[in-house]
Order: structure tokens, then C-alpha cells, then sequence
């Protein structure tokens, strides 16, 4: 396998934890979003992924290696084609479940956080530091807020969102925190949450894809 | 089955397509985004969906009725428990393009121009219209533009997004283009998005869900 990422970015950060879940050896080749106005707008990178978006994977092991975008989708083909351990439950109210979890972060919180809405803040609408800090925590603490409320009334939920074992929410949620804790979120309410993401955190899975753990930290 | 949702909501627009392409019948429970500053913010509905966002659907025909939410997780248990006809290929890469396209509407697009987003730009950020038409129009083109780029080169992409059969993909583009009309986006560099939006449109699937088709459309 050969990821395309940033350290920072938490939709990478999402697949390096299901790569690692799945024990499968990858390559890292990061993309700078911030270097020179940013890497992933090159001509090179777009051929790869028009969005110039990362990440993006090539299977380099498949038959016809094809270059696979949006962080879920990834997760989704590997839990397809590596299905042990599965990232997702055998039934398809549960999987409804974990899934509603992970696009609650990827959908509702993610992106409105990432670096080219703020920097349409920044540039475009003169927002000034302070006020997109205000708006990054709001959409962390609504939107985590509101995970917190599914997981507190669920019987489902266990040391992990569903169970006793890491699936596709898990591999959200903790980049997710990840995020809010950079604007200094108030997690004093999301008991779950925290406790979830402790749990996550001592797996060597989730630690060793933590973003001061890649070779293009700074 | 029981959908609760909103007319002009493009997500709540994506369920209804799918439901209509698997000949399902179901209930249709008005949520007014808008009214009395939004019935999603009710005790009642904030009940049944702590996210207070739509679509919400109850499968009441299952076994233990669960209350299911985010519009993709809902559309992936249709195709789980009602698999004829297909909304995603059998091959997992395909699989992965056909989410692809999906989550680049519903991760990188619709997040950021929702009914709550252009509230918090208009009341906490003080943006005007123009500014808050602007922004919509900035992340509908710039989105759907990548997506035209995905199209326009893969072999894949037939009448519809994927071969002749409209799948995931295209449940996702065609309201995420009716949005996209309503702060006069330029289509003029999109041919292929376009001609599968007509393509859908001819559908009674897809005819039939289009807001201004709904009970609840103002």
C-alpha cells in the first residue's frame, strides 16, 4: 500500500489507524498542505486526485493498482479486501450505527475544521485568529457533543464506541479529538468520548498513527 | 419505513432517491428546519436524533425498530437489507470510486453550505448575503469541479456515475446539484456532471424526490 498524507490532517490520520488495524505494511508519502502554498494543488498531486484533497491510496498489491480518494471509502475497501480484524459488525442495523458515528465526524465536524476553510476565513471573509478558533471549537463541541449523547444512551457502546473492539467510528473519532484539543475544546461533558478515546489511545494501532509519530511532523 | 426529513434538505433529498430507486414505501415526517428556529431543536426530535440534523430513518418493519442517522450510513443498510437493484458495484475498488463521489458531496461540499453553517456566518461572523452566496458558490464549484475531473476520466462512467445504473454516487450529486442552482453556480465547465444530472432527472426515482415534490415544500 502507498498513502498519500499530512501528519495533521486527521482524515489521513483515519486510515494510518485502519492500515495499522489491519497489521498491512504501508509506504508514506507525505504531501505538504502548507509548503509553498501547499503540495496537493501541484500538477502531479492532482493528476493523482483531482480534489487535491488528501489521502489517497494506491493498492500497489491489486491487479489494476488504482489511486482510491476520500478517507471512508479507503477504509471501507480495505475492510473489503482485508476483512480481519473487521472495522465494521456483521449486522446491518450495527453497522448503520458505527458508520452514523464515523460520518457525524466526517460530515458534520471534519470539514468544517480543515485547513482550506480556514483559510477561507482567514482570506476571504477576514476572520481573525480568535474568531476562527471560535469557530473551529464551536462545530468540535456541538458536533462531539452530539456523539457524546449517542454513545451515553447506547447499549451497543463498550471499551470501544460499539463493542469491545475498534471499528470505523473509532478510527473518526480519535483524530477528531485530536483536532478539538488544538483549540482547547471543553471535553468536561463527554465522559464517553474521553473515555473512548483513552482506551483507543494505549493501542499501539492508534498511538503509532498519531501525528507527532510521522516522519513529516514538524 | 419512516423517514424523517426536510424538503429542501439535500440529504434528506439523497434518502428519498435511494427509498424511490429500491421501491420502497415510506412514511414521510416532516421536520421544519426553519420554522419557530427549527423543530430539529425540539425535545422530541432531539430524542430520536441527539445530532438534531436530518434525515432520520426508522426501519419499522425490523425486528427491534432502531432510529438510523446520517443520510450515507441510512442509504449503505438500504442496500444491505434491500440489495435489488444495487447501489454500489460488487468489486471493491469500484466500490471505493462509487463512495468516492458520494463522500466528496457529502464530506467536502454540503457540510459546509447547510441551513446551520450559513446561520452561524450570518449571525456570529456578520457575513451578508453576498458574502454567505459567495462561499456557497465557492465550495459547490470547487467541488463539483473535481468531481467532473473524477468523471471525465474514468473509463467507468457511463449514463450515469458509474456504468448505466445509477448507484450511491449519483444519490449524492444530482440534490448536491440543486443546491448548487439555487446561488447560480457556473456548470459550464461540467459537462459530464451535468449530463448525468439530466440523465437522473428523467428518472421517476429521482423526479419524485426533488423537493419541490415533497408535501412539506414551501
Amino acid at each position: 500500500m502507498k498513502l498519500y498524507g499530512y501528519f495533521r490532517s486527521s482524515a489521513s490520520y483515519r486510515v494510518r489507524i485502519a492500515l495499522n488495524l489491519k497489521g498491512l505494511a504501508y509506504e508514506k508519502v507525505p504531501v505538504d498542505l502548507v509548503k509553498n502554498g501547499g503540495e496537493q494543488f501541484s500538477d502531479e498531486y492532482r493528476k493523482l486526485n483531482p480534489d487535491a484533497l488528501v489521502p489517497a491510496l494506491i493498492d500497489v498489491a491489486a491487479d489494476e493498482p488504482a489511486v482510491l480518494v476520500q478517507s471512508l471509502a479507503i477504509i471501507e475497501y480495505l475492510d473489503e479486501t482485508h476483512p480481519k480484524p473487521p472495522l465494521l459488525p456483521p449486522d446491518p442495523v450495527d453497522r448503520a450505527f458505527v458508520r452514523g458515528i464515523a460520518m457525524s465526524v466526517a460530515c458534520d465536524i471534519h470539514p468544517l475544521n480543515n485547513l482550506r476553510v480556514l483559510r477561507y476565513l482567514s482570506r476571504q471573509l477576514r476572520i481573525d485568529e480568535d474568531g476562527r478558533n471560535a469557530w473551529y471549537r464551536h462545530w468540535c463541541e456541538q458536533g462531539l457533543g452530539a456523539i457524546e449523547a449517542m454513545l451515553a444512551k447506547d447499549k451497543r457502546v463498550g471499551r470501544f464506541c460499539f463493542g469491545d473492539a475498534p471499528t470505523l467510528a473509532d478510527c473518526c473519532l480519535i483524530p477528531q479529538i485530536a483536532n478539538a484539543r488544538r483549540v482547547d475544546c471543553d471535553f468536561s461533558a463527554m465522559p464517553n468520548v474521553m473515555r473512548i478515546n483513552d482506551a483507543c489511545l494505549a493501542l499501539d494501532a492508534f498511538a503509532m498513527a498519531a501525528p507527532a509519530n510521522q516522519p513529516d511532523a514538524v
